[in-house]
């Protein structure tokens, strides 16, 4: 993407026409900032991205390994391997900026689209992300607090990981985790030849348990120019590794605990020159922050923005990859997110809460699976007790 | 549209299940609230209707003379005649409920469709909206305030209509009037021979010059159990016979104002046992509201509350007619919003104020056609004046 300033008027200057050579003429103007957009995944976070960027003009084409409900209707999915370079290629032809929606997608793969299109975030945030001791062995290269860690590759370093970080420690496998998935605690070192074996035989990180009072994250965007607008702190809680309830803003911090997120956020993305929107996760130990893991995208624990702030996360890095500045991360309400994990709750029950949001996914229902979500704006305790109570009545 | 409760669960009945003699088994259950939405009509209301239902699972089919550009990609448009019954017919077997987004829809096409599935709002709200004499004798009937008026259909009655009204006076086609269309003002008699033939010698309205120090209009929902929520007034300001700007809440406004517009709409409604989102166009004169004229349908002064209240018209019109209960219709923000009108301002300028929200409507360019329109939250006269100057750039 290419954008000239054109007697007071931006022109963007579409893929195609960079062809070497090629006149562009005022006739080729495009006066809206209506843009090709494309996404690797084919998910919730995919679909969320392009209903925000609907109203801005944005057309969009899903890159995934098989037709994704949730996108189903929202824009034109291309089903193919991610080391398919030939119908990567053609993806990209289709677009005029690409971005990711999980952070799973090989690196090689974004990489390769970067040499025909304009990939945002930098595929090199993929690369770290992807990685837990790259990613923890970033963050603290960078002068910021993580969890003592450990690389093991094989059984024997498994152990010695183990014996230098100490028990109860985590141990997680370094690529593919999510939600939970492809992590053990292990209490003594007679516990690691079965997690050894659960865990895949692969590489793995053992982390230390750190004892924390709750789990936060804190979600930034950064636009092309290197401004980055930071949104209030999330609360998070978990359930069975699952994101079950955000509270954003969370609640009892500290002008210090903000400060310090707001630092953590901003290091990183200018670290990595990043653009578009980043997550980190954090412990909060007692008002010390310490970086759990980041998320080189739009998050689960940000869905609430859609109702509560001013310019959602999706809006925002939708703003972002297309060159547009930051829109307001000011929350508009105070609100809960639950998310819909499974089966569908009383939907008709949900709703008689006259300040409850729904979304769903058009994702069929199945155990551990998240089709919707739930923001309750200006909650409650009252309100809250009805929405936990129509998701227990599943 | 039947719903039935089982076992404490909502069951939707989709109208191909309502066949005499057949079976509802619960395996039939439908757990979530998705419904088939017919739209009559495939403008840029019916795109925001859509957009406010995707979140809630619901999937939307829209009926127009013509394609709609604002739709495409939103759902499925059939094209047909709103007299041509056997396409009507076929269109509302792919619905579950219907709905339109302009008035002008012929109410007999929306009667022969109430046949076959529901439709909302009622047909008799088009009836007497389509038809500004009876319109104005509807409301004068509920004992609610509104311009002298006079019915005229011919020559000699227009003359004998504005003698009787009074010099000067608005006249107005009875139908099919809208932005400022099909109305000219009259100075005295010797004007009629001109008006009566630029009306098209169609029957008309006289109304008295209401000299009123501002424009309100008032949008309210009633959902299927009766209950209503009233929004915000807004104030509205016209160029040109359409609208070109609406701050909202409106400003001023003294407790009996709010009381005397929540009263008006209220009695509208239940008058016409209404299901679904309601406009009243309102005059203020020293703070005494006169009725200018309804419309059965979400509006364009209403748009704001996409980005400024808890839940917006079109949200809480699709609410009414799939049978939940009402959204909350507090706001969020004091808003702004401004129509885009003919052709796109710089869309970049406007957006680099990280309070403003763009919503385009997939509409080409044309001189006087609504193409898009672009909300300031929490609006400074500084930030106006930006917009204004972007507006004006064009």
């Amino acid at each position: 993407m290419i954008m000239l300033e054109i007697k007071g008027k931006w022109v963007i200057i579409m893929g195609d026409m960079l062809q070497p050579g090629k006149c562009i003429t005022t006739s080729q103007t495009i006066s809206t900032l209506a843009m090709r957009i494309g996404i690797l995944g084919a998910g919730q976070l995919g679909r969320m991205l392009a209903q925000a960027g609907e109203p801005l003009g944005h057309t969009f084409t899903f890159y995934d390994v098989a037709p994704g409900e949730a996108t189903t209707g929202i824009g034109k999915t291309i089903v193919g391997g991610f080391s398919d370079l030939e119908k990567l290629e053609a993806f990209a032809r289709e677009c005029d900026v690409i971005t990711y929606e999980f952070e799973n997608v090989p690196c090689e793969s974004a990489q390769f689209l970067a040499t025909i299109r304009p990939v945002y975030p930098p595929p090199s945030a993929l690369e770290i992300s992807q990685d837990r001791v790259r990613e923890k062995t970033f963050v603290s290269e960078l002068g910021l607090a993580t969890p003592q860690f450990e690389p093991a590759s094989t059984k024997d370093e498994l152990i010695k990981a183990c014996d230098t970080v100490g028990y109860p420690c985590i141990i997680k496998t370094r690529r593919l985790g999510y939600d939970g998935k492809g992590q053990a605690r292990a209490t003594d070192r007679e516990s690691l030849e079965r997690i050894w074996e659960e865990l895949g035989e692969a590489p793995l990180i053992v982390e230390a348990l750190v004892s924390f009072s709750r789990e936060l994250s804190v979600i930034g965007a950064r636009d092309t120019k290197g401004t980055i607008a930071v949104y209030p702190l999330a609360h998070n809680t978990h359930v069975q590794g699952i994101l079950h309830r955000t509270e954003i803003p969370a609640p009892s911090l500290t002008p210090a605990t903000l400060e310090s997120a707001q630092s953590i956020i901003s290091t990183i993305m200018e670290a990595l020159d990043y653009v578009g929107v980043l997550t980190v996760e954090l412990f909060d130990v007692e008002g010390t922050l310490c970086i759990n893991e980041l998320a080189p995208r739009v998050h689960n624990s940000g869905h609430a923005s859609i109702d509560s702030m001013k310019a959602s996360q999706f809006e925002n890095h939708i703003r972002a990859i297309t060159s547009i500045p930051l829109g307001s991360v000011e929350p508009l309400d105070r609100a809960v997110m639950y998310n819909i994990v499974g089966t569908l709750p009383p939907l008709r029950k949900v709703l008689e809460l006259p300040r409850t949001k729904v979304h769903l996914y058009n994702k069929s229902e199945r155990a551990g699976r998240k089709i919707g979500h739930i923001t309750i704006l200006d909650p409650t305790p009252e309100s809250e007790a009805i929405i936990i109570e129509a998701l227990a009545a599943r």
